[in-house]
Order: C-alpha cells, then sequence, then structure tokens
C-alpha cells in the first residue's frame, strides 16, 4: 500500500536502415524521446555474402540486451541502497535455425542466459532484490517475456498496405 | 510436400560486459559459430547519469532488428527470385515506463513497427512473399515473436545461484 504518485513516461526509438554495401545497412536511430540521433551499421561476414564492414545484427543485439540489463543494475543500485562494485555480466543467446532444400531458413530461439557479478558485499537477499527489479525495469527483457507481434507494412507503388 | 533434406543449424552470440564509465559499458561480443569477436559499448546521456560516450542499449536494440529484417530481405530475395532495389525499413519502437514515488520504475512494450519498402518492379504477391519468409528467418523477430524468458544466474562469493 502506497499514497505516493504513480508517473508514466514513453521511450520512442525510430530507426532508418538503408541497404548500402552488398549486406551492409546503414542505419540511423533517432531517440525521439531525448531527440538524439545515432549512426550504426551492420553487415555480415563473407559466409553470409556480406562484407564485415560493421558487426552482424545479432551481436548488436547481443550487446543492447547486456548494456540494458547493467543501466538498470547501475541506475537501481543507488535507489535500493544495494551497494554494487565491478558488475560483469555474460550473456549467452543460442537460436536455432531449420532449412527446407534450398527454401529460405526458418529461426528460433533455444535460450538466452545472464550470468551476473555485481561484486557487491550486500546480503544475497538484497542483491537478489536488486536484480529482481532490474529484470521489471530493463526494456528489452520486458518485452522478451511479454512477446510481442511486430507491426509490417509494405510500399507498393506509393501505398502501405498491411503485411 | 518435399522429400528435400531438413537441415538444422545452431546460432550463438556469447557477450560479456563490464562496467566502464559511470553508466558505459564495453561488451566484447563473441559470435560463437563462426568465431568471430565484436567490441561493443552502451552508455546514457545526462540525463540517466552517463557521459554519452556511446548509444544508449535501446539504439543498438533498434540497430539490431532493422539490419537483421534487411539481411534476411536480401538472402532470401535470390534465393525466391523477387528482385528487389534499393531496401529502406523504419522501425519504430514503443515502450511505456511505469513509476511509483522514487522506486524502480517497470517497463512494457506498446508496439514495435517496421515500414519496408523494397524498391522492387515484382508483383504485390511477390512482394509479400518475400517479407513472409523474411519475417520467419528474422532471428530477432521470431524471437519477439516467440517470447522468451531469459535466465539468471547471480554470483554469490564464488558460487552460482540461479535468480
Amino acid at each position: 500500500m502506497t499514497d505516493q504518485e504513480t508517473k508514466t513516461f514513453d521511450i520512442v526509438f525510430e530507426g532508418v536502415g538503408t541497404s548500402t554495401g552488398k549486406m551492409r545497412n546503414d542505419i540511423k536511430v533517432h531517440f525521439v524521446t531525448m531527440d538524439e540521433t545515432f549512426d550504426l551499421a551492420t553487415d555480415e561476414g563473407p559466409f553470409h555474402g556480406g562484407d564485415g564492414t560493421a558487426p552482424p545484427p545479432l551481436a548488436l543485439f547481443n550487446a543492447a540486451l547486456t548494456g540494458c540489463i547493467m543501466t538498470q543494475i547501475r541506475a537501481f543500485s543507488k535507489r535500493l541502497k544495494v551497494p554494487i562494485g565491478k558488475v560483469t555480466v555474460k550473456c549467452r543467446m543460442h537460436w536455432r535455425g531449420e532449412q527446407v532444400g534450398r527454401e529460405p531458413y526458418t529461426t528460433g530461439p533455444v535460450g538466452f542466459d545472464l550470468d551476473i557479478d555485481f561484486d557487491s558485499p550486500a546480503s544475497t537477499e538484497d542483491q537478489l532484490r536488486l536484480l529482481e527489479a532490474s529484470k521489471k525495469g530493463c526494456f528489452i527483457e520486458t518485452t522478451l517475456m511479454q512477446g510481442l507481434e511486430v507491426g509490417h507494412r509494405l510500399q507498393i507503388d506509393g501505398d502501405w498496405i498491411d503485411a
């Protein structure tokens, strides 16, 4: 029970990717909420037809999840008064693909696992409390947990059609 | 019905993130399957207590999803013989956070939307077929679609405990 005020806030990112190299994509990401822009890129290695000029998309995804949970850990450490030292997070992501003949492959996740070391003098109970809050605050983890059907529109002859 | 052989393949990424700056994390991502390593970093802007030395985690996430669907589009264009020109993908991600007083905030997705332009002379039917295959091949989109509970372990006094 609390009589404290509940606030909500929105976080919006809009990226625009364009194909540049054989498999390279240059992506301008606009953090709409803060009006900041970041220039990012992905590529694939020669095995997948690319030139290896940038990390593959899944490397960015791995760093994104790792960095996102670490941001929450560090922000909430102060709020919950659970001291931490040098935080280390190992993030393992495993997918499996399936391909029939030469048809396009289909994919799905096998499992994602985070091994976390707070380097903390706090009690086990306090460390678990910090981790629990961090999971619930991590934008990527809560999205994965909830699941999400991405919406798609396709531009055909100048019109946008739901796809 | 097909008598073509079905193959499966595994894709594994392992990142290790360490806290470096105030909110900066340096993350070494190992693409285990191909034995390639990528040095990435995230930071936060001053508003969230960081120094803005690298993109925030959600900017990497946005570029990852955008780049991943674009990789599939370009790979499958050839296999499905659906010609494409300069591909452009706009990826909008919207989350909402909620905070009671000064407690740690909780977060959840509102919606993710992809607007895709293949710049293609192909029929609408063929373009839709290419998009459908790309959705099913995109590692990130199929993970979001399925939903996933991330596993966690916490290091306490040298032991790993499930958390």
